[in-house]
């Protein structure tokens, strides 16, 4: 079959638009978690007509397809196999318009999110959503993974900035719905069914983004708490205070903390570890003189209720973009560890960690865990490295870290999304009717389970609840 | 079949919880748009367990249901015939839990608007969602619906608020997914098939709402301009001075004025009737003084540029109010008349009422056209009054409206929905894959078509696309 569906495709997108063997080989991941590529082959359409002309091919020989952005994802949201088809997205990379009274961003899917930034960024205005993968991370990745990041606490997730896009089914059927109005109830708001559902239901091609004001004020401050009632008192006063214009509410553990200020050496740390919280709170707004004061006269209530031991507040970009530097320094922390994304009540994350600390050590003595998140979100990050990890080690600190959110009702991912490596625990966060409706959407929209197969859902498997269909 | 059904439902519900005959009849309605009740019977559950049981029970016989939430809509969402069983959520109305730290309102469907924004009030809170109906609208409604008001410049719609929900689908099915969390990718995010599809994939039963912080700040400014232009121009003035706290942004045509303030007297009106364009704009914050001071520097610079005519700014709550009031005095407007609800871009709304007004007096010299609406949210409406209006006149007024829209690549429901009265006009704004897609859901959800039926879709006309089911 490979032979045939390889030169299928190359009728459809010319032979210099994929690759075989070594070209598959070579693929390069700007991410660490992937190793080689394995896949049939790599195929690069440039337009959304070509996408659905290679679905169209696929679908009927019921190949497998999975959909590449920039493979930044953390769930193995792109594994892929010797017999699957990667679709990259990469050379669909144009902005088509920005339209600066409508306040909207129209690209193709293939484009980074730092161009989607600039771009705005030069058209005077401001795209919503951030995180470190920026330079990689493409929109229709980002779209179809519904993408957190540091900003949710006031634009949301991509789900709540995406105006509208464009799908394209497994049977190759171009789905438009490149709504750009901030109100449209004309039927079913049918983007909803791509954004979020991580390339099993449909390709994202095309995208519509919301626009917001660029900020030209920005506060930034980095508390030390000793307490996790202190930590969230401050997020309530924060949010009390700056509603408006809060736009990020970080929390790091002090295990984090040490591990980042490493590289800088303590000393030069703008805050000394050693504290068992450390908090980022930032603002964003469009005037210097009032947004500052509203800051300023934040922190002062903060001190006055003494409810940070120690504290630095940003006096310049630079100072800010250190501060930032810490949280941002993951890889020290998540390289080799086991990573996880959950969320819960924001007031329970102090006593859920403490649990899962406490379990993970009595069983892995030696593990180190450690917790860091958007606690403005109700969205936590723990970090397990054990020595000489296994697979069935990992399994274990799976169980204990799930089965300990089980009791406080949370959500298996809060922003990295399922892909492969959370299919088995998604019953914590779901219901089996839940899982069947999924399960019965893929299969109504995928019946051949090509798209992305083996991700959120598993269309082989007997219907979960009885009303299955 | 009718007695085997009541008797059916009486045994679910108990007698008391079900009316026929007179008791159908009798049904109130709080909105002027319906005539009498039409149906086999009312029913009225107490709980999510019993509307699974009358869904199941229903589905079973193939019967109809509609259900009710409090049947305000404007698009003939809550039809019905003789033949239709009527399932109104009114008694299901309790506000289950406010979590003030985690900032979420739980209740049932039935609570009304007014109710659930009096306990977010009550609890320091803010409930998001705001319109005209806000004494009878319910929140299983608003949300299958989609909702919109004067506030989505800032809140956005509905969908934005909604955290979680649970429904039940025709066959029975409880679908619980009553997340309460701002990031949570476990899965597809089915809470999105239910809001804005009007209740014909499923009856929401219980929501999650996200609250906001109250505000203590009021800015309200009541503007005249001369020309569109000039709105526009204040519209985007409004947004880069005061992103963060702009909460509302309305545009009345001086028909709209004049009707409205004529109860008032002319002379006792804030601002003298006679100008091309009235515009509301305020601001809610948390900081009575920088909030105050940031919006009359706004108005400064609108003044400096000359972009309004004549204007007052409120000076009291009772000032704010009584602009509010000139905006919520639609009765003398859409008041017999044939009323829309359509999205465009902005910046071309002006053109475009101008269009459908000369369109419209050269078939119709008497009629009367007024325009007003959510400029922030590209959103007019417009309502047409004819004397002696027959139905094939009706049918005329919308062709000329609709026809004008799509040249404007507009949307026929900004948010209204589409109910009955709408789905003929559905393909100006969507495609044929996209109604065929939405019609697909439909069957896959409901294949008897019971739910709602007739609205929104109609899955029993033939595929529309060339790929449908």
């Amino acid at each position: 079959m490979t032979d045939d569906i390889v030169s299928k495709l190359e009728d459809v997108v010319g032979a210099r638009q994929i690759n075989t063997g070594a070209g598959v080989r070579d693929f390069e991941f700007p991410w660490s978690t992937h190793q080689a590529c394995l896949a049939r082959a790599v195929v690069y359409p440039q337009s959304t007509a070509e996408v659905a002309e290679i679905l169209r091919v696929c679908n009927a020989a019921g190949q497998s397809v999975v959909p590449f952005g920039g493979a930044t994802n953390l769930v193995q949201g792109c594994a892929t196999t010797a017999d699957d088809i990667v679709l990259s997205l990469r050379k669909m990379n144009q902005i088509e318009e920005i339209d600066s009274g409508g306040r909207t961003l129209t690209a193709q899917a293939g484009v980074t999110m730092r161009h989607a930034q600039m771009a705005a960024d030069d058209a005077g205005l401001f795209f919503p959503v951030d995180f470190g993968a920026r330079d990689h991370c493409q929109l229709g990745g980002i779209v179809s993974t519904n993408a957190g990041g540091n900003k949710v606490i006031r634009y949301g997730m991509t789900r709540n900035s995406v105006l509208g896009l464009e799908a394209v089914l497994a049977d190759g059927t171009i789905i438009s719905s490149m709504n750009r109005y901030l109100k449209n109830n004309s039927g079913f708001d049918l983007k909803q069914l791509f954004v979020g559902s991580e390339g099993v239901l449909g390709i994202i091609t095309r995208v519509v983004f919301r626009l917001g004001t660029k900020a030209t004020s920005h506060n930034t401050a980095l508390l030390a708490c000793e307490s996790f009632d202190d930590v969230v008192a401050v997020l309530g006063c924060a949010r009390d205070a700056i509603p408006n214009t809060l736009t990020a509410f970080e929390v790091m553990w002090n295990e984090f903390y040490e591990l980042a200020v490493e590289p800088l050496g303590r000393l030069a740390a703008p805050v000394q570890p050693g504290a068992n919280y450390y908090v980022i709170i930032e603002s964003m707004g469009v005037d210097e003189e009032r947004d500052s004061s509203a800051f300023h006269a934040l922190m002062e209530s903060l001190a006055e209720r003494q409810l940070f031991s120690d504290g630095t507040m940003a006096k310049s970009g630079r100072e800010s973009e250190q501060i930032w530097q810490i949280r941002d320094e993951v890889e020290p922390v998540i390289g080799g560890a086991i990573n996880f994304d959950v969320s819960l009540k924001s007031a329970d994350i102090g006593d859920y960690v403490s649990r899962v600390d406490a379990a993970i050590h009595e069983r892995f003595p030696d593990a180190r865990v450690v917790g860091f998140g958007h606690l403005g979100d109700n969205n936590v990050h723990i970090s397990v490295a054990i020595k000489d990890s296994e697979e069935q080690q990992a399994l274990g600190v799976e169980e204990i870290v799930y089965n300990c959110l089980a009791a406080f009702d949370g959500a298996v991912s809060a922003e990295h999304g399922i892909g492969l490596a959370k299919r088995k625990w998604l019953p914590i966060s779901r219901t089996a009717a839940e899982i069947d409706l999924m399960t019965r959407l893929k299969r109504m929209l995928d019946p051949k389970n090509i798209l992305n197969p083996g991700k959120v859902v598993s269309p082989d498997s007997k219907p979960e609840s009885p009303n299955g269909a």
